[in-house]
């Protein structure tokens, strides 16, 4: 059925025909994203003029009940409709078409490009795809270390011998803890760069600490742990994938000391995620005082997650040991190669505290039955042999340089931008104290320009003064002048800029 | 408290001294596997001679209450000591101690070496791992090729190849659907072998079908969907991954020409796994009545899950198409290169029906944001260039001549067993029709002599005549002849052997 909008006597969709008028089919919609789904049929049909501006929607209860969805699933579509301003609540004259886009909403495909992954708020599941898709000149995503300088020589060196060694048996199903080699490596390793004493056999070898998160969420809820508190700002992919696993993350601010302890223990959660090395993305190094309030609250029985994501790089300051160090029984503690070497290697490690060891192990086997090996034996070769140290001086030297360019970029091209965390890691925070436009907002404009960046307020999850996070590792001095130079000029059209 | 059982009047432990006197401390118990670690506590308490035989155990309601444990965790680990024939119910009487084990049980853990894998029923979920760490002279477990045969030179060369080709921003975080190289030679390569016309886009890059099968798994929950049908006999290894993911899975009987069609569809299951090729463990293929009864019971609304795990080796009849070659909007179709090249590899691929592809990415995304990059690279290299063509080739001829070697050798060393499914694949199956005695047995004194193998038991849910699952691909003939023997020994000592 096609009925034209001027069969419609008052311009609105009577009750029983809503579902019908729109054509729209609940078989089509995918498993878990109907009001998505509903949304983006909705906004197709205010575009293409099948609900013209002033028509009125469905009551959400005759439109759940005709779809066969539940009310909610109804209420959060016209709820985002609302929140992009197409559609308005009239209190009894129910909810009206207020303004069309311009175009149909393109459907967000994952590899595809999408030009404007800071359209939408909260940013999805697929938010890092889409920028990742995004075509730019220039990218100051944060997260990577200097791809270009991948050791391949070494790596390939490193894989020959491997192949040479290798049993047939290694060849089949393995240990799904890992290979013996890498966990003896990963052991080694921590033992030399950040103070950690543990026994190989401790060592669960992961596909990174999104797996490893992962998979220690789903052990924490199988304990009853329905929350895990995360530091505010802090990571949106990890609070993403704790939210997958039905894990709730209470915020707790970060200040200039690091996660405040107190309000951690106002939350009331049994669980925290830190990065205390070097916090994710303000780059603020946890003091000496919250060290010791953390430890107590773990002693009272709290567990740490600490996420080490890039300890090993830092410049103006002396290592900072892992919390793993102090409390091996209340640390959970997770590292990886992503920014060693590359994330495409998807090779990461845990150690539990010996409550969650087994259960992690479980976790891990009926994950994939444990990851490939072949890599994990040219992983634990460059880590035995020195080549991975080498690699890492060779990295710390660039990326010093590279942190030095973009800091005298942003002194130059953006005056009123204060810089965070410049000591260690692979990124910058910037933010513009006092500015009101949304910094998402000034990302798009990047974006457009070419440029792309990531706005602090992903992640956040109260409200802040607007931001950029700005990863250097991967990008030449050149590309960070002129990237900076980019955010200057999109900078220069926000309505509130300086 | 560690008083003697002497001070115990009536050689029964008293209600409210049980835990204590078993000095059980919850504290020490893994998170879930408080029935297990239970269990344990109590079997090494019978040996030790804590509690003697014709002791009594503390009433279930009691227990749970000093250990604040719910009663079904007491109910389930006296349940195992009764079936290990430890303990007995005696009504009114209690659950009293019948026979000493002849030594504490040892605590199995993941890699440590077990001599008895096959000493827990149902078997528990290291079973694959203890099985694997256990020494032994000769493997016939199934579900490997012949991993000597591995590619090394041409895995070589293709990786330096890929490492010349790389751009650096490969390096980086990925698609998480995969590598664009490795969905098109998989989609080629599925055309070529598989008679599967599916665009690249549809393919899913997984880390092998066990994992594919969780993530599947979970988008079915999202669906409302609690139940996937099985094969029985059918693998064990599925099934568990299934149950871990919260899925019932109802068996349905499989004769000479696959699966009961009827008893699926009496399962009122809305999911079916099947592995249609060449069915394991008995290596029916499924039969072109029994086909069409598929596809009616999936045209309305069914969906088939298509393991292909062996497709791809066939030695006396013409390849078999898959079901998604004519199913595309009903299969899920799940393959890998686990029995092409190596399971260490830990790369297969999943087709999804186009209502679940986009919770599928979703589930893989937060799985582990997607498989490593280079393996995926080689391996599309590999694909496209004739390679592993050329390897399954090599492989069908010394597995070919390593069939034939079992064969010939169980008509010697087993006559009275009756050997399935030997036209394809990687394994037999023979079952011993009229004999009574636990097919675990004859695999745990077949181990004891060195050899190992799987008991068709493990495969099965119901009840049926016993019988072992012998691998032959990834051994030598001689190799075999010497297993097979060996087999025939453990054979003679059944009670009710030949």
């Amino acid at each position: 059925m096609n009925r034209s909008i001027d069969d419609v006597s008052d311009r609105s969709i009577t009750a029983s025909s809503g579902s019908d008028f729109l054509q729209l089919n609940i078989a089509d919609a995918p498993v878990g994203g109907l009001s998505d789904w509903l949304a983006r049929r909705l906004r197709d049909a205010i575009a293409d003029g099948s609900l013209p501006v002033g028509s009125r929607l469905p009551a959400t209860r005759v439109l759940a009940a005709e779809l066969r969805v539940s009310r909610g699933v109804v209420t959060e579509a016209y709820q985002r409709l609302t929140e992009d301003g197409h559609v308005a609540g009239r209190g009894r004259g129910g909810t009206v078409v207020v303004a069309a886009p311009v175009a149909a909403a393109p459907v967000p495909a994952v590899g595809s490009p999408v030009s404007a992954p800071f359209a939408v708020t909260p940013p999805g599941a697929d938010v890092f795809d889409a920028l990742r898709a995004a075509p730019a000149r220039i990218d100051l995503s944060p997260g990577v270390p200097d791809l270009a300088a991948f050791p391949r020589a070494a790596w390939l060196r490193a894989e020959r011998a491997v192949l040479k060694a290798l049993s047939a048996s290694d060849l089949g199903y393995g240990d799904p803890r890992g290979a013996p080699e890498l966990r003896r490596a990963v052991a080694n390793w921590l033992a030399r760069n950040r103070g950690i004493r543990v026994d190989a056999g401790e060592v669960l070898i992961t596909s990174g600490t999104a797996q490893g998160l992962g998979l220690l969420a789903r052990v924490l809820r199988d304990d009853g742990i329905s929350a895990m508190a995360v530091e505010d700002p802090g990571s949106l992919g990890a609070r993403q994938h704790l939210h997958n696993r039905q894990l709730e993350t209470p915020p707790v601010t970060v200040d200039a000391e690091g996660v405040r302890v107190d309000e951690l223990r106002a939350t009331g959660a049994r669980a925290v995620l830190l990065t205390p090395a070097h916090q994710f993305p303000t780059g603020v190094v946890l003091g000496g005082v919250r060290r010791r309030e953390l430890m107590r609250w773990a002693g009272e029985g709290g567990l740490i997650v600490e996420d080490d994501y890039d300890a090993e790089h830092r410049y103006d300051r002396p290592p900072v040991p892992a919390l793993r160090s102090v409390l091996p029984e209340q640390v959970c503690y997770a590292g990886s190669v992503s920014k060693l070497l590359a994330p495409a290697l998807r090779v990461g490690w845990m150690l539990a505290p010996p409550k969650y060891r087994d259960a992690l192990v479980d976790a891990k086997r009926f994950a994939d039955l444990g990851n490939a090996v072949l890599p994990q034996l040219v992983l634990a070769r460059l880590m035995e042999s020195g080549e991975m140290e080498r690699h890492l001086r060779l990295l710390r030297g660039r990326h010093r340089r590279r942190r030095d360019a973009m800091i005298a970029a942003i002194a130059e091209q953006l005056p009123g931008a204060v810089v965070h965390g410049a000591a260690a890691g692979l990124h910058l925070m910037i933010t513009f104290p006092g500015a009101r436009f949304p910094d998402t907002d000034l990302a798009a404009a990047a974006l457009a320009r070419g440029v792309k960046a990531q706005p602090l307020s992903w992640h956040r999850q109260r409200v802040g003064p607007p931001g950029l996070v700005l990863g250097y590792a991967a990008t030449s001095p050149g590309g960070i002048g002129e990237g900076v130079a980019t955010l200057g000029s999109a900078l220069a059209v926000m309505p509130t800029g300086r």
